[in-house]
This record gives C-alpha cells, sequence and structure tokens, in this order.
C-alpha cells in the first residue's frame, strides 16, 4: 500500500542520516512545527527495539533543544499520533501564549487568528542549532 | 504556584515507582487512556537529564506494550503536551478505528458517540501486563 511518509519528505528537510529526518512541517499557523520521521515503514515505537526507540528520541529531544534554542516556546508539545499515516513520526511544535490554539492542543478549537512570529530566517537557525544539539545527545549519550 | 499534578495522582493509580507514576485517566471515551507522569514538578523532557530522559520513556513505552497487550488497539497516541499543566506528563492512548475521534487526534473534531468496549477488568490486566512489560524493559536495557 501506498504511505505519505515512504513517498514523501514530509516537509522541508532540516536534517537527515540514514534512520529518520527532520523537517519543517508547512503550517501556516505554527511555522516552527517540526517532525521527526523514521526513514523506515513502521508502525508503532513498540515495534522498533529498544536501541532503535532509544535513537529516535534522541533525535525528537534534540528537535525539542533546537525549537527551545531558537525560538523560547513557552512549551513545547511532542507527539507521536499516526492514526492517519502509521508511519512512525513525532511532532515536535512549539507553543506560545499567543499562538492560535494555546492552551489548547494544536488539534483543538482555534482560539485566535494570528500566528506566533518566527525568525525570518528560521530554517537556517533551526539547522545549525539541530546540528549544535545532535552533537551535544551524541556525547552525553 | 499550585500544580494539580503535584497535588493529586491525576487517575487510578496502576503502577509507581520513587521517579514516576502510571495512572489511568478518567475519560469515559477512552478507558484505556493511560497517563505516565513524572512524580518531580519538571516542565520539559529536555529540562531533565538523558538518563532521566530514558527512564520516562521506557515507562511510556511499557505503558504502550501493556496497552497492545491488552487491548489491541488499531494505533497507540502517545503526547506530551502540558500547555495547561506544565508539570511532565505523557498520554498513552489505545486509538480504535469505531472510537469517538478516529481518526482525528482524542482533542479534535468527535467522529462518533460511543467507546470502543473495553474488558470489565481493565485495571487488573493492565497492572500486571505493565508489570510484565517494565520487567522486559529491564531485562533488555
Amino acid at each position: 500500500m501506498s504511505c505519505l511518509l515512504c513517498d514523501e519528505l514530509g516537509g522541508k528537510l532540516l536534517w537527515q542520516d540514514d534512520f529518520c529526518r527532520v523537517v519543517r512541517a508547512d503550517e501556516p499557523d505554527y511555522p516552527g512545527f517540526l517532525r521527526v520521521i523514521l526513514n523506515a515503514h513502521v508502525k508503532e515505537m513498540t515495534d522498533l527495539p529498544a536501541t532503535g526507540q532509544q535513537a529516535l528520541m534522541r533525535v525528537v529531544l534534540a528537535a525539542e533543544a533546537a525549537l527551545r534554542e531558537v525560538m523560547q516556546p513557552d512549551k513545547v508539545n511532542l507527539a507521536s499520533l499516526g492514526n492517519v499515516v502509521p508511519h512512525l513520526h513525532w511532532h515536535a511544535i512549539p507553543r506560545f501564549r499567543d499562538d492560535p490554539h494555546f492552551p489548547n492542543p494544536v488539534w483543538g478549537a482555534k482560539q485566535r487568528d494570528t500566528p506566533h512570529e518566527a525568525p525570518t530566517n528560521l530554517d537556517a537557525l533551526l539547522r545549525a542549532a539541530l546540528s549544535r544539539q545532535l552533537a551535544r545527545a551524541r556525547e552525553t549519550g
């Protein structure tokens, strides 16, 4: 069966290795919305061996750290849902008190119309921060 | 400042140690809705050291494995949001094609009115499965 995340990158590529990739989603309400996508077609975290689970979470948490470094959000939201596309991927979403859904989840009822402002060179800043955070994660295990 | 998850268990207690606890949420639409709650008041995953992040995810993924063992969901949803209660906790939600929001996130638009049926002895089954899965996780690191 065809799978969107097997066929497409799923967003603007910020980082990748042979195991997974980090993309910035095309979500106008949330310019800093990142996705960490496993390259292989696997459905659930518990379908991965423990080493794979840890490797994927290292990248998810490097994405969270990069978002905090670059955007200073009021909160970070992490989620792996996959009801529509059952190919393992994580959402890492910087949340701000003045963003369109706060304090609701981004999938909940909208509260206001304008996204929280983001730096114009967001991709470059996030790429640099991701590299730094992933290097740090490799050092500290 | 007072914090709901410092003051209360946050659901029916299924398992705990000195680091975190697993509770079953009081969510009539989702009888298998589990929460893994850090005991300490910490806001973000990246506020924990790497060892703490790994320890918490081991319990979150044991909760996922227990839900799969007991309820055979079509998908598991994992999320750490905390916009309303910024005390680190994870939602582990078994999803079924006929559940109230599928394929939407449980925070999205409702699609139907009846929850997917759950075993009557759900707490006992989940407690036993959690113990098994956590013992297995300790063995495989």
